[in-house]
C-alpha cells in the first residue's frame, strides 16, 4: 500500500464501530503507518446509522476527513443504503448477507457477520471482531498480528479469548 | 488450512481456466500440499460453460471428485448458475462484476475481472490470470509466491511480465 486508504465502517448504533474503527487506526500504527480515525456523534449514538471513520497512509495526513471511501463496511441496510453513494466506483463494499445485494459499480463482498458473531462465537456483541477480522483477511489493510494486538489491548479484561475467536472466525469468512 | 479445499472454476470455453486449474494446483505443490486437477471435456470444450476442479489438501486425496466445492469462480453467468448448486451453503462465490448477484446462502465476491484484464491489463485473455490472483489474495489457499512461481513457469515465454500484471491486478480487486 503506497497510498491513502479511507476506510468507513458504519451500522446501527451499538455495534461496536467506533470501538472497531479505533483499533484498525491503532493497527496502522503498530504497522508503522500514519492513521487518523474520526467518528460522528448526534442522534446517530442513539441508535440509527451509526459511522466511523479511519484514514491510513504511508504519509501524513493533511485532510482527515473522508470523502469518497475506498472500503465501506455495513452491518445493516440502512448504512449502507446511507453510505455507499461515498464509495468510490472501484471501492470494495464489504456488507452483512443480511442485506440485500445493492446496485452499484463498486467490488462487493456479502459474508454472514453478525450470524457468525451470533452462532460460531456465541455473542452477536462481538460482530464488529468478526467485521474487522473478514476486512483485514480480505484486503490486508494492515497486517493479522497487528490488528490481534490491537483488539487485545483495547477489548475488556477476561474477553480476550472471545474477542480473538471472533478475530479468527472473521478471518475464515474470506480465507480458506 | 488443515483439511480438504475443493475448487471450482467456472466460465467460457476459452477463458483459460483449465489452464488457471492447473496453475493453482501445481502453486499448492510448491506450498507443500496434495493437489489434484481434473477437467471436463466435451461439448463444453467447444463454448458453453467450461470448468476445471481443482482439490487441495494436507494429506493425501483418495476421492478426486468434486461434488461440493467450497469456492466456486465464476466468469459468466450461465456458468454460475449451472454451478452454484454445487457450492456448499458456507461456501465462497467469487463471480465477475458482469454477472448478476445470485441468491443463495453462501458468501459472494463480485470484482470486475474481465473489466480489470481488458482495461487495466490490455489484454481480455489474461482475466483467468487476474481471477486466480483475486482468488489467492482473498481466500490465502496458496501462497501468492507459490502462486507467481506456478504462473511464470506455465504461461508462454515472453508473456511473463503481462501475466505477472494480471496476477498482482487480480489481488488489487482485493487486497488494498
Amino acid at each position: 500500500m503506497d497510498e491513502r486508504i479511507e476506510i468507513r465502517l458504519s451500522g446501527s448504533g451499538g455495534q461496536g464501530l467506533i470501538l472497531a474503527g479505533i483499533i484498525l487506526a491503532e493497527a496502522a500504527i503498530l504497522d508503522g503507518k500514519n492513521a487518523v480515525q474520526t467518528q460522528s456523534y448526534g442522534p446517530e449514538a442513539r441508535g440509527g446509522a451509526s459511522r466511523s471513520e479511519v484514514i491510513i497512509s504511508n504519509a501524513s495526513i493533511d485532510y482527515p476527513k473522508v470523502s469518497k471511501s475506498d472500503i465501506l463496511l455495513a452491518l445493516t441496510e440502512e448504512a449502507m443504503l446511507k453510505y455507499k453513494s461515498n464509495l468510490l466506483d472501484d471501492g470494495l463494499l464489504i456488507i452483512d448477507s443480511s442485506i440485500d445485494m445493492p446496485d452499484g459499480p463498486f467490488k462487493i463482498l456479502s459474508v454472514p457477520i453478525i450470524k457468525t458473531a451470533q452462532e460460531k462465537v456465541g455473542k452477536t456483541i462481538v460482530a464488529n471482531i468478526v467485521a474487522l477480522g473478514t476486512l483485514v483477511a480480505a484486503t490486508n489493510i494492515v497486517s493479522k498480528e497487528s490488528i490481534e494486538k490491537a483488539i487485545l489491548a483495547r477489548v475488556p479484561k477476561g474477553t480476550e479469548e472471545l474477542n480473538k475467536k471472533a478475530l479468527y472466525e472473521g478471518y475464515n469468512l474470506v480465507n480458506i
